[in-house]
C-alpha cells in the first residue's frame, strides 16, 4: 500500500556500532547465510520454510535507536462527542484515561502478539484529541502514539497496540452513551531506525495541523 | 450512531433470578437510588459526579447469559493477500495464528482497559477470512469475534479487544511484506443479555454471505 | 491492634442464600470438621498444620456482597506538594494518574499476593487528595480505596493493594522533585460482608471531613 | 525531604561509555536541547509541557549499573508477632513467603506503575525480620529490598514496589489474626548510579544493627 | 490410557442446582442440540467442525464443586538431592520456593494455555517431597497439586500447570548443581465434579505412603 | 546426571567485550570476591549464605549470545494420536496451537519462576511432531524448543518452560479424548554461551532422525 521507503544515510552511526559490526562480522555472515536459506519467498518471516511459526532470530541485528508512530481514530456520535469534550482537561476526562491506557498498552504488547519480541521501550508519547466533523453531527477522537526503543527490532507493534488500546478505552468510557462507535483506520504513520531505514505513510498531515 | 435497541421479552428468565430479585429488593432499591444520585447527566458512567474515574459497581446487576459480537478488518495489499491466502489451512497460516491471538486477547482485556470488570468468559469464537477486493488489487482480512459470558456486565469489550488483537497479529505477521496495511473499521455488531437488552448494528450481513 | 468487631445482623440475607445453606448443610458440616481439624492454633490459616503454604479452600463459604475500604498516605515535601496541587484537575494531574493506577492495581492483586484467591470485583472507587500540613511545610496525599465484590472471600487485599499502587504511582510521578517522600500508614479502615461481619478501625474520620 | 545528594566522581566510568558519549554527542546535544525545551518548570517530568502524561524518553541516557534500596515496615499486634516468630525458619514461615512475593513484585513493577519503563533487573535481594517493640506489646516486620539494574533508568520503583508487595503479603498471611496491622513507612533509603549520582536518606541505620 | 471412569451418584446435588436445571431446561435443550450439531467426531472439542480453534461454550454447564489432583516428579542427581534435603525446613528451602511457585502457577494457567477458561479457584494445595532412589544414587522430588473450583469447567489444567511450574522451579533452583535433571512423568491423578464424574488413575498410591 | 561440559574457546569474542572487560576490571574483581564470599558450598546459588532466596546478581556477567534447547514428550493413547495426526496441517491442528502456546510460554517464564531474571529473547523456535509407538498402540508428541538470547544469563528456563507449556496445551486440546496422557521426560538438551560454556546431554539424537 502507500508509503515511501527512502534510502537512509546513517549520519548518527556511532563508533561503537562500527566496532561491533567488524568484530561480529564472521558470525553475522554465517547467520545471514542461514537466514537467507531460511527465508521464505512469500515474505512471511514469522514462519520458517516448513511453515512453523517462530519468533524470528534477531540476535545478529544491530542495537540502534528506533522509533515508530501510529495513528488511529474513533468515530463518535454527537452525544459522545459532547460528553468527551466537556470533560477534557476537567472533570471526567475520557481522553486522559485513554491516554494512560495507551501507554500501558504499549508495554503489554508482547503479551498480546504471539510472535513479537519483548524489547526495552525508552519512551512513549500518546496524544488524543476530539474533533467535530466538518458540516455534520458527531466527530472523531484522533489518537497518535510515538514509541522509541533502543533494541534489535522496531517498535511498530507497540505503537499500533498503544493506539488500539487507547481507542478501545475511548469506546469503553463512552459505550453507555453510544454503542455504535467505530474504531479505525489504525495505521503505521512513520518508522525509523534499523536496517530497513525510514518509512513514512503518504498523505498524513502533521498532528499540529489538526487542532 | 446506527443501531436498533429493541424491547426484549426475557423468555428465558429463570426462577432463580426471580427469587433473587425478590429477596434483594430492598437492597436493590436503595442502591438504585444511590446510583441515580450518582448518575452523570452526560452518561459517562465510568466517572462519578465529581469526575473521578471508577470501576462502576455492578454488584446489584443480575447474573445473566450475555453475548457480544464484534467485527473488524485489515486492509492488505496484493502481495500480503497472496501470502496469507497461500498459507491458509496449510503451511504458514497467518489467520490461524491471529485467531489464537484474538481468543487469548479476549482473556487479557481486563489487563488493558483500565475501568473494565474482569468477568468469567464462558465461550469465545473467532473467525478470520481473507477476501479479495472486487475489481481492484489487494483485499481485506475479515475478523469476527463472538464472546459469551455469564456475569454482571456484558462482553462487548472482550469481543472488540479480540478483534483488535487479531487484527494487530495479522499486521505483525505480514508487516515484512506490507507496512501500509490499515486496521478498521472495528465495531460492535451485536449484543444481547443484561438489562439493556439486544442491540444490533444495522447493515451488517451474516458472516456466511461473505465467503 | 485497634478496631471493633461488632455482631452483625444479616438483614439483607436473601432467600437464595438460605436455600443454599440448607441444601449444602451435609457437605458444609463435613467440611467444617475437616477445617477445624486442619486449623492451626496460631491462626496462620495460609499454612496447613504441617506448615505448608496453601490457598485456603473457600469453596464452602457463602457468596455474599463484601466490601473493604483501605487508606494510606504519601508524605511529600513543599515542592512536590505545590507541583501536585497546581496540576490537579488541570494539566499534569498526578492524582488522576495515581487514581487509575490504583484501580488497575486492585485488579492485579492476585498476581502479586501469592496465596490470595482471584475474585470477581464488582466495583472499585478510589479517591486522592493533596492536603497541606497544619503549621508546617509540605503535606500529604491522602488515598482511599473502596472495593466491592460478590465472592467467597473479602476484598481487603484488593483495597490495600489499590492504595499501595496509588501511593507508589504518586512517588513515581514526583520522584524527580523529591526522593524523600514516605508512603504510609497504609491500613484497612473498614470491612463488611462474609462470616466475620463488620470491622471498622477506630479513630478514622469520614473522608469528607478532610478537604 | 531529608536526604543528601553528594557530587559523584564516576571512577568506574568505562572506556566503552566514554566512546559512546563521544560518538553520540551530536544526537545527545540535540536531544538535550529538546528535553530542555520540553522540561516543565514544576519538575513533573512524567508530563510534557501541555500536561500530557508520557513515558519519558531515556534513549539518550547512559547504560550504567544502578542500585536502589528501599525499606518499609508492618506494625503488628502481639498475637501476629508471636505467630510470625514461631514460624520463622521452620513450619509456616510468613517471612519466607513475603520475601518471595517481594522479589516477584519487583519484576511486576512495570505492570503496575503506568509511566515506568521496563528495565532489565540484574539482581534483587530482600530481607525481612520481625522485631518486638521496646517496652510494649506487638512489634514490627522490617523489610528491605535492594535492586540492581544495568539500564537507562534507576530501580527505585522496583525496590519500593518489592517492599510494598512484601508488606502486603505479610498483611495477607496474618490478617486472620490481626486486621489492624499498619504498613509503613515505606521509603527509599539509598540510590546510586545514573546521572543524578548517589542519594542516601539520613538517619537510616545499617540493617545489621537491628537484629 | 489407564484410568477408570465410574458412574457417579450425585449425592451432594443441592436444591439450588435442581431448581436451576428445571428453570433453564428449554435453553439447555436447545443448546445441547446445538452442541451436538457442532461436536466433532474426533473428540477435539477445542475445534469447531470447520477446524477453527475456539474457547468451548460452557455457559450451559452446571456450577458445581470440582477438584483435580495432578502429580509429577523431578529426577535429580545425588548432589542436587543432598542440597535440597539439607535445606528443607531450614535455610535455603528449595521445596518451599517451588511450592509457592506452583500455587501461583495454578493462578496463571489461563494466561498460558490458549483455549482454557479462566475459572475461580477456591483452593490450591501443593506438596513436595525429596526421596532417594532405592538402591542407587540420586533421587526424585515428588510434587502433588490438588486444585478445587466452583465453576463450569474442571481444574485439571490448573493442577497440571501447578505441578509443571513447581517442577520447573526445582530445576531452576538446582541447575547450577545439576543441568541433567529430568521433569516427568507429569500426569492427572484424580478428577471429580462436573458431568463426567470421577476419574482416577490406576496404580497411584496415596501420597502418605511415600514418605 | 548425564551430559558433557566441554572447554570452550570463545572465538567469537568481540573487541567490544574485550574493552568492557578491561574497563570494568576493578569492579568485577571486587564483585567476584563478594560473590565468592557469598557462595554457598552446596551450590544453591539462589540462596545467600543465610538461606534467604534472592535473584542472583548477574550485573558483572558478560552480555553474550546464548542458546538453550529443551525437549519433552506427551505420551498419548491411540485415539488421541489419531485425532492429532488427522488434524496436522489441516483442520483442527493441535500441534499448531501447542507450538504458539510454547513460544508465548517462553516469553512468560519470568512471571512463573520466582527467582529468574527477565532477559531479552532474540529468537524462539519450537517444533512438535506426533509419532506412533513402535509395535504398540498410541504414541508420543515430541516437542523441542530452541531459545536464543543476548543477555547476562542463559535461556535454559525459557526453553524448558516453552516445552512444558507446549505439552500442557497438547494435554488440554486432547483431554476430552484421553485423560490419561502423561507429560515427560522434559529435559535440557543443549546449552551454549556464557561462562560455563557448552553443555550437551548425551544420547539425544538429532531431531531430523525421528520423523
Amino acid at each position: 500500500m502507500v508509503g515511501t521507503r527512502t534510502a537512509r544515510t546513517r549520519k548518527t552511526a556511532t563508533r561503537k556500532t562500527a566496532t561491533r559490526k567488524t568484530a561480529t562480522r564472521k558470525t553475522a555472515t554465517r547467520k545471514a547465510a542461514a537466514r537467507k536459506a531460511a527465508a521464505r519467498k512469500d515474505g512471511l518471516t514469522h514462519f520458517d520454510p516448513a511453515g512453523r511459526a517462530r519468533m524470528v532470530d534477531v540476535g545478529a541485528k544491530a542495537v540502534t535507536q528506533r522509533r515508530a508512530v501510529a495513528r488511529g481514530e474513533v468515530r463518535v456520535g454527537p452525544e459522545a462527542l459532547a460528553a468527551i469534550r466537556q470533560g477534557t482537561g476537567k472533570k471526567g476526562d475520557v481522553l486522559a484515561v485513554a491516554q494512560l491506557a495507551a501507554i500501558m498498552g504499549a508495554k503489554r504488547m508482547p503479551d498480546l502478539i504471539p510472535l513479537c519480541h519483548s524489547i526495552e521501550l525508552t519512551g512513549v508519547d500518546v496524544r488524543l484529541e476530539a474533533v467535530a466533523n466538518d458540516g455534520g453531527p458527531g466527530g472523531r477522537v484522533l489518537i497518535e502514539a510515538a514509541v522509541r526503543t533502543t533494541g534489535r527490532t522496531g517498535a511498530e507493534m507497540e505503537a499500533l497496540t498503544a493506539v488500539s488500546v487507547g481507542a478501545l478505552t475511548v469506546y469503553d468510557m463512552c459505550k453507555a452513551i453510544d454503542r455504535g462507535m467505530v474504531i479505525g483506520p489504525v495505521r503505521l504513520v512513520e518508522k525509523s531506525g534499523g536496517k530497513s531505514g525510514e518509512w513514512r505513510r503518504e498523505g498524513e498531515e502533521e498532528w499540529s495541523s489538526r487542532a
